[in-house]
């Protein structure tokens, strides 16, 4: 009888509904088909929402490809996609089958004008596309698609049985296909509002911080840091490793870039002032962490980023602010933002006094390892710098 | 043989795959199991990662609930468990399935010592939960879950093809809850990132609003009559029901959140003056759509958005800013946040001047409709108005 490639067939249909990469999945189907079935040729016929037409998505002979992927195009008044949208299959198959020789007879055979005229023309496309069997799925009275299949070689004819088990075989097909591009919009759409989110937090973050006439780039540089100190930290230390996963290293990402978020509500005169800040204008300066915090408040999402810019100006030995937070009361996403903060700061000019260079700067943060900065992420400063990176 | 449920059940799991609720898939499956088979009751366990152990998601026999769903869980090192991990399935059973009946008699065959206590304790297992054939389901080698049946009504006996033909079932319906399953982790990420990115919008939008001391609350009360105008405008006028679709709507969200992100950089000085701008001041002002545009310029996703940013101080007739355009030259998401815009600075106080009451703001509205705003924009505001909707 020829189908002990049912089981074969049956178990990678089986895998399908996992694989949601809508391409590789019908690429492996249709090889499946063509190399256990012993057929000159197959292919699938999609539909295409936005184009309200089908498209062969792939086509395979034994030798490689038949007809180019996408080239093939059915509108959806094509007689064959009619054929089968119109049901026709219910009325003159006595199963989900089209075949090219049984529907022959069929011709022969007495049928309504209109039925004849379009079984007739259906055929015809067949014969263009040099395909044998059509099998058609449906979800929900639906046509989702159509899978096709060429002769068998040496002309041998399709059994009854092996056509049964196509038919289901088609459908289980169409459906995984289904489901896989249903899988990949969604992974696309989210892709797209992640990358939606961070944009729009950089743009931001840039008008906040050109409001600064001596920051310019500033919080870009700042994340870029932190990043690089996290990674670092993270291949360095084993029990980092776990702490610093992927969901720790978005919230720093955030956390970096709105660090100064909080500088939304003070005036450029404070900001630009080139003398020193008087009493009142310092504690302004002094309230950006907190006024931060307060705006990201209302984001569940954000608490652990939110935990980033309120205590960026903690200092390690208490001495820092809003809260005089000491050592390992003081988030480390927190004190990664505050060496690179500051590593930033100093090797900018300022109204006040024109920029260290960068030996300078980590000499002085070195220095004040285990003072105003945490230790272990002071010297993972000084390491970065010494191999070049900074 | 009593199997001619099989084409229902074929059929009712081949449309599981694009059944993306994975609840109701699986009290749908194990109900129609419990319905077709005539078994005593039915579950299915599956494995949940976190917590590495396997949860009997719903077991329901013909008369309703068996054991309360998510209630039993059967950790990784249950005998009925590591049975299948450890894959004595495949030494011990020539298919897939564990009958009881069949293990019974195997217990009492010569097996190793290791085998033969583990078996035992599997088919103590199977006592207590009253079952009588297990149906493991495998991915990469990875056990997913396990389909348990019940004993037959009248204690008949489960035939060989039966088994087989459960052995692809159960297969079928793990994947696809598991399918189920990534989609909706899939679609909660999405909703979630959707959050997070409005949520973060609203928040740096109200942070903007509060450097301006008379305009607290503007930002938030403008997106809200943009909105109520849009949806009013869609219900009403047939034209416009294609072109403010949900993502129509979505961007005017965000555009109505923004549209004054340039005053960012405009001194609070100049914001909270409360005499007359010079010329200078006014120029500066006169910058903020502007640069908001450019502040969203690298934002891909924004791209219809900051048009409702850029234009939103364009009036009707031409005579607005930054480039004077007129009538249908300006985008309608400008248009409609123009009109909004305009009834809120109307109805609130200003430095130089009283609020109007909103009756009078309205009629200001409609003596300029036609010159200062779009007619139909503002016959909408005047309409939603007298409906008492604002």
């Amino acid at each position: 009888m020829g189908i002990n490639y049912k089981k074969e067939l049956e178990s990678a249909a089986k895998s399908m509904i996992l694989v949601h990469e809508p391409d590789t999945l019908i690429r492996m189907i249709v090889r499946t088909i063509v190399n256990k079935v012993k057929v000159r040729h197959a292919g699938i016929l999609l539909h295409d929402k936005e184009r309200d037409a089908y498209i062969l998505s792939v086509s395979r002979g034994p030798t490689g490809l038949k007809i180019p992927a996408g080239f093939a195009r059915m509108d959806a008044d094509n007689p064959l996609i009619r054929f089968f949208k119109e049901r026709w299959d219910k009325r003159l198959l006595h199963d989900g089958a089209l075949v090219y020789r049984e529907a022959k007879k069929l011709l022969r055979k007495r049928l309504e004008p209109q039925a004849k005229e379009l079984l007739k023309k259906t055929l015809y496309q067949m014969e263009i596309f040099d395909v044998e069997v059509c099998l058609p799925t449906y979800f929900e009275n639906e046509l989702l698609g159509i899978l096709l299949l060429g002769s068998k070689k040496r002309n041998a004819c399709f059994g009854r049985d092996e056509l049964d088990f196509f038919v289901a075989l088609a459908s289980d097909v169409v459906m995984a296909i289904r489901n896989a591009k249903l899988f990949k919009d969604l992974q696309a759409e989210l892709e797209k509002e992640r990358r939606l989110f961070i944009h729009t937090t950089i743009a931001l973050a840039a008008a906040i911080d050109a409001k600064d006439h001596y920051t310019h780039g500033h919080t870009s540089r700042v994340t870029n840091l932190t990043l690089e100190i996290a990674k670092k930290i993270s291949q360095k230390y084993h029990e980092y490793k776990k702490k610093f996963d992927e969901k720790f290293m978005e919230n720093l990402h955030i956390a970096s870039l709105l660090h100064d978020i909080g500088k939304i509500g003070i005036s450029e005169n404070i900001l630009n002032k080139s003398g020193p800040l008087n009493e009142e204008e310092k504690q302004r300066m002094h309230e950006h962490p907190s006024v931060g915090a307060l705006i990201l408040q209302p984001i569940r999402e954000l608490s652990e980023s939110l935990l980033g810019v309120k205590y960026h100006h903690e200092r390690y030995d208490g001495s820092g602010y809003p809260e005089g937070l000491k050592g390992d009361q003081i988030p480390p996403i927190a004190l990664i933002i505050a060496v690179a903060d500051a590593f930033d700061a100093m090797t900018t000019d300022r109204p006040y006094r024109r920029a260290l260079s960068k030996e300078e700067a980590v000499r002085e943060i070195t220095k004040d390892s285990g003072k105003q900065f945490d230790p272990v992420f002071a010297s993972v400063l000084a390491e970065l710098y010494q191999e070049g990176k900074i």
